[in-house]
């Protein structure tokens, strides 16, 4: 069974592959009389937007969003906003080669086995492409929760990381790889640069913080807050690990040095002098920013040709041409970004439901 | 708005608190004409049972499973199965100190923040006692999965790592640990003496490995395997992060090193060469184990003051008396094991509803 | 599938069969702060208890329902609340005859169809026991839609309708029959002591108004106000129908005569001239009286001998014996009460979420 | 909060309102390898596409469905299946009268109370046109339940019901009222004209049948087939009653007439003397047909003046212009048609997830 839709209240529905003529996404349960038009959802689109360094697929998609429903005289109505995404630089390339043999590391082989075949062109459904509808309602969400302001960007790139000393958010926006240090960023371009020489990839590890978050949102147990955050960055195409605050340093610690702990502050809500916890404790937020981390593995798609086999059964190789990303890390900040919005909002909506307040 | 519900179409809805009279799970979507009594659900409980050791807590409680409904004759009949604990040693010590101040690292005051009050005594709905319903249910979820075996243990306390070389599959039910190499195990019972004597409390990493897992299980885009098991296990009380396959190293790795290569094997499956994915591509099972680890912060429960304010807003110190683990990571061995079962029953039983296989 | 779980933020899952030890409901959603014990919810399952007069079964239930979580100094916290109702009276019959032949009318053969088996004692899961559970959650759910007050009552028994003109409120609990016209009541006694001397039975209908539903509530398109409540009502044994409004007799009536006439009103809110429409407008109430009406099927379980098969396929004949109401449609109206209660509760919760309002 | 979605493993998701751009679906959950195409759905919508009569409004609409994802090589890959039909004689009418005053019968007041403000053309989102996407995702639901065969009809317009022995299946499809009575056919035209010409409108009610529905599909307790038809019918436009089999004639039957007695069959299966049931017991599926019958009002669009009242609470009158069908019902019926096929898709799948069967 497939489930393309996220969320509990605020949802969205997202459908589509890489080559078929578009996709979208069905955002439902949206807040009526909210600002929107096209141009408060594009520029979302255009930081995920391929082709723009040559650190990106040189897939050239303007990824121009047609809001199709929900809005009228420019607001939001409280119906479902239905947003489209042409497709119109599918190559008409030969995918005999993918078509009859499994890469690794993709999903070939394991949609083959659930679903009896699959549209091999481009990943079809897999493919990192239908992240762009998420980004579209992604900016839907931001609407929703204009309280908070979110931030995702590189933190490692092949192993090597930031210095947290140098980090600088101006400087996030100025280069290629949404990196907060002008330094790391330097260090990545040399880095990516021979790896795309030798027909490799890397991978990365992206950081996305929300501040502004009030205590209170989180939906225990089973829609907890790190919980949803954790299901929506693992469905991010090549998300191997999420870690919330600390994550897995976290548990290296001792119990003292792992508190973070609580003075009054000036407003009745409490400061806090350290936020291991990320902002989550329980499930449901503390008020301080929420920090997340996830984890993503080098690019599948590459030059160097990989063991396999056909689908035939058949031992053979594969090299994965065409243009892909060497590094899938990058172009994931924007959409990291996108499901921590979409999160938030359903959590806020899903809070006012049952406390009145919000 | 809680959720207390887990699954789509095979759910389980726990309710219950620490401290209150019991707690228990419905399971909604079982199979029929399942053999099922109490005595298939015990044991897992007694895995996780608090008091067996000096380092777990010193609570007794016996965690007897009851069956109230959807057991006809020893077999399930499709309809819901109740189970329910009862709790019988919620000691009536003094909680006027953790009503009034906040316990740094816990839930108190989030759920303040949320609900405006909260049950204090043990946590209430926060306390890690609500796994036990967890777990009963995820025995149901096993004999939904027969074809699957789900282990779990400890691979790192208190920072120190078992060497895998050592590993032994026998040894891990022969330690307080759940953990798989004897002399991590007896390196450990010394790093956990030492933290409770001192009033503090130490992390741990848990691995848990389902072998077993048909190809295509799995429901993209947003209920991936991968995905589910991030939700499931990031709401077990203390996860900080959690890792699928080779996790936050696979960001450390080239794209050649981190495929997972095929070769042609004696059934028509494929014979992997790694298994750098965890057993998962695209959010559906590739036939390899699916291996998730998890991240569990120091219990925040300790002896050593924290500073932190009261409800009222006045700066204030808290030590957390009472009976702890000294490391919630043990526990939540069979608390990984039953989310891990509870999750692969779900995505059985879509994968079945969708394509009529399995 | 099954799916034991109704409501969409405001929630609840039932659990139990006829003749196991208990039943149950976990209500999940409830806002916090609302005071609740078993007090208040006692008197909604008294008014269903079976055994007060001799229209219905004789089975002695005392139906004491007890709060198991989710409430903690007398007010509800926001987390599970697990209910459980006893059953004491589960008479050791012999149902070697129900066991081998499906009475018609039951759901015997059905679910034996489905699940290959089933519970037949009491007709396990199908009773209409299991209403009890529902009862109790529309207990809770009362209390959050304080605004509205509800009141279901039998508009007809047997064929025989009462006289609208004879229509007295007051009167409704002074008969078993939650007639509100006490002449019709006397004749539906008669009407029903000749149906079971004849060991024969009569269906009803039932109709239930809530009157201070505000205008808004309600979510279109698939959960629409109305919509929501045919499945609800549908849910009900014996239900075989369920209008709104003028249901039936609005497909007979010409557009003008169908209209529901607006003026204004003193308080903004208009005054409506007729209610046609039963208090719903495209899925949406409209601050009018919601009316919904149900009809129920004669009891199945009759003396009068039926043609029947085995389980085994061979022909048979079949009374069916044992305590048994005679008119399933009077107890039918304090479950009709609940299912709107709890329906409109969750549509309150619904509605605050998307708009912030209620 | 809006819902959208319909169904709980094969579930669509429609969007779009009267006046925007266009409208869909997204049906996600489809199994895959299902033959599909525009000309398999096309179809089903030609029946229900205005101003193919006199009897219908004249909004000019080809109603052209186009496939945007979820299928390869003409099969059904198992992924969101997007379909899209654009709007085209979205006549540019003035609304300014439906924009100031609310037209009693419609939804307008109801939308203002919930949102604070409506797509006031031609309805918005409340508009009947959006089953034209019900519709089409219900072409997608047929192909699942191959083993089905649906025929909706009209038994009753303003209050003149066919003649049961007139009954002529092939009939149906040779008058515009999807009549199965020839004689009730002619005096129906009379009648609708009469109608149109005094500005009035007329109700009807639709009787739905499915065949070949085998015994066990269906999930109690609150996804019962019975109880999940009633909230797919409620939730079409005008629609203001449901009922099953006999439906409301049931109560008034005594129960040795509603029985419907079984006898040995050949196949293993019983044969039904009977089917007052309407196919349905316990909320599963008795393999008897199922038979579903819905009440639709008058059209509330009227040309005959209707005192109501502006959105500033000023007493006014309205008649409602434009392009309007004189009688909802006549369209409803191949709507209804695709709510039995996806509810029947849903209940398919939902049964062989529990059971491994069919």
């Amino acid at each position: 069974m497939s489930f393309n839709t996220f969320g509990r209240v605020f949802r969205f529905t997202t459908w589509g592959e890489s080559h078929g003529p578009a996709l979208g996404a069905v955002v439902d349960g949206c807040p009526p009389g909210l600002s929107l038009s096209e141009a408060e959802i594009q520029p979302w689109l255009d930081k995920r937007r391929p082709g723009q360094s040559r650190y990106t697929t040189q897939r050239q998609e303007p990824d121009r969003v047609r809001i199709l429903s929900g809005v009228f005289e420019g607001r939001t109505t409280g119906t479902p906003i239905s947003l489209m995404i042409e497709n119109v630089d599918q190559r008409s390339k030969d995918y005999s080669e993918v078509a009859k043999a499994y890469r690794p590391g993709h999903a070939d082989y394991a949609y083959d086995a659930k679903y009896g075949f699959r549209d091999y062109r481009g990943g079809g459904r897999s493919s990192a492409r239908e992240t762009a509808a998420r980004v579209a309602a992604g900016g839907v969400a931001r609407l929703v929760i204009s309280e908070v302001s979110i931030r995702a960007y590189l933190v490692e790139l092949g192993g090597d990381s930031i210095d947290r000393a140098g980090f600088d958010d101006a400087e996030i926006d100025r280069n290629p790889f949404f990196c907060p240090d002008a330094a790391a960023a330097a260090r990545w371009a040399v880095l990516l640069d021979e790896a795309r020489k030798n027909g490799s990839s890397l991978g990365a590890i992206v950081e996305c913080v929300a501040t502004g978050v009030p205590a209170g949102w989180g939906a225990p147990l089973y829609a907890k807050l790190d919980s949803e955050l954790a299901a929506a960055m693992m469905s991010i195409n090549a998300v191997k690990g999420v870690e919330i605050g600390d994550g897995f340093a976290a548990a290296r610690l001792r119990g003292e040095d792992n508190a973070d702990p609580m003075q009054p502050g000036n407003d009745g809500k409490p400061v806090f002098l350290a936020n291991h916890a990320g902002g989550v404790a329980g499930g449901i937020a503390t008020g301080q920013p929420v920090v997340v981390r996830i984890a993503l593995k080098p690019t599948s798609s590459i030059l160097t040709p990989v063991e396999t086999i056909t689908r035939d059964g058949d031992p053979s190789e594969i090299k994965t041409k065409g243009r892909h990303d060497p590094c899938v890390g990058i172009r994931a900040a924007p959409v990291a970004e996108a499901m921590m919005a979409l999160v938030l909002a359903d959590q806020k909506l899903l809070h006012r439901a049952q406390t009145g307040r919000g």
